[in-house]
């Protein structure tokens, strides 16, 4: 039997990204799409949990069939696990992203979300994102990586509890692959204040990522820059293990 | 100077659980609550980026000053970092959440997504939850913990990318506190379908936990089953540094 492969993403069913990934793996198995009905950008591993969700079947072309839902990434799997295959999926592959989910951005990205909602149910999962947030970006840089990183992790599997965090660099010669560790950081100056006629505020999320990491090409922020693609072995225990003694210590 | 304590929730700012903490706290500093206006249980990380936010001040009661956010909780910790606070916050606390956000709960939790977002600032925070669901919660055997850890951690603050994860049985003789593992563990048999008279379905979220964690008392919920108080200190350093040279290899 092929192994069966599902895709999802967060920038929706329409996003050229997902279409991409769906073609490039096509010749690997059964591909199975259940993306959001519309940009899902930021959502993390969020449920929907305060209102029903639908499912409608979009579309098939060749060995793909699309499905959408009015969720989140993490619903997509969630309800594509529980009512739309009917085994359980060698891979689960997520974007690809329009845009970079490289260092803290694994916490809020919607992308990765459905990978680790896959690393949580025991299924291989890659979260794909290409540096670049245009709707009508190019994904080609993104062929061979997807194609190597897929046969890859079919044959092999991961370890419990990791995913993968797979970006890949525009505007720049690439010079191969690199796996390594998550960037640490944050975000500053984060709000464009709106002030409407009645006085009333908005606030609209914008600002700019400060790196926070050691400059020692050991993190996927870094690599980027110097046009590596990076992939960024991610797990869903959480556990800080090496803080465990200090917060014993302190109470 | 007295420090300063923002606090928020998923639960939403009328909920009995946040206005328990923050009286909990009053005593400790200047006390700031920044919530969202409605209930955001398993929001996550999720950020708000494809429509605008708006704030407004609710109430002032004794030394703690209200306000509500039309968004997520790491929203309301953004905004009040950005836009509410006229100095940073020594400590950022979430919850107290109604129910329990122990094991891999704490990847879709709205509680643990604000203070992972602390943690990815650096400022010293801690999500607390009480395992019962019921809007009328009794929230008194959470008072212990609270005031323990508050001050534990104003004192001596935590671990770079740490956060803790504090959950409170209900239900049992509380027989002390742990510091532990998250237990590992996935959700199966998810989903309710509701068909309408029109035929059309919704899919409602419903499921039970499968814990996959060995029955070793290291991690959270054997600990919280057998009466412990729990805490996990918890990363948004998501890096599974054991994973590199396995993905290298089979790469």
């Amino acid at each position: 039997m092929k192994p069966l492969i599902l895709i999802t993403n967060d920038d929706g069913i329409e996003a050229r990204g997902i279409e991409f990934l769906a073609k490039q793996v096509a010749s690997l198995g059964d591909v199975v799409v259940v993306a959001p009905d519309s940009p899902r950008s930021g959502q993390s591993c969020a449920i929907t949990v305060t209102k029903t969700l639908q499912l409608f079947k979009v579309k098939e072309e060749g060995s793909v069939t699309y499905y959408k839902v009015t969720g989140t990434p993490v619903d997509c799997i969630k309800l594509a696990i529980n009512d739309v295959l009917h085994r359980r999926p060698d891979m689960i592959l997520s974007g690809i992203n329009h845009g970079s989910n490289s260092g803290v951005s694994t916490m809020y990205s919607g992308t990765m979300g459905a990978a680790y909602e896959g690393a949580i149910i025991g299924i291989p999962s890659v979260g794909f994102s290409l540096c670049d947030h245009s709707p009508s970006a190019d994904f080609t840089p993104c062929a061979e990586v997807v194609d190597k990183v897929c046969k890859a992790v079919l044959k092999n599997g991961l370890p419990a509890s990791v995913c993968l965090n797979v970006n890949v660099p525009v505007g720049v010669e690439i010079k191969g692959i690199k796996v390594c560790k998550q960037a640490m950081g944050y975000w500053t100056e984060e709000y464009n204040k709106i002030v409407d006629a009645d006085n009333q505020i908005s606030y609209s999320l914008t600002g700019h990522f400060v790196n926070t990491s050691p400059k020692d090409s050991t993190t996927d922020e870094d690599l980027l820059s110097q046009g590596y693609i990076t992939i960024v072995p991610t797990s869903c225990d959480r556990t800080a293990t090496s803080a465990i003694s200090y917060v014993e210590n302190i109470l």
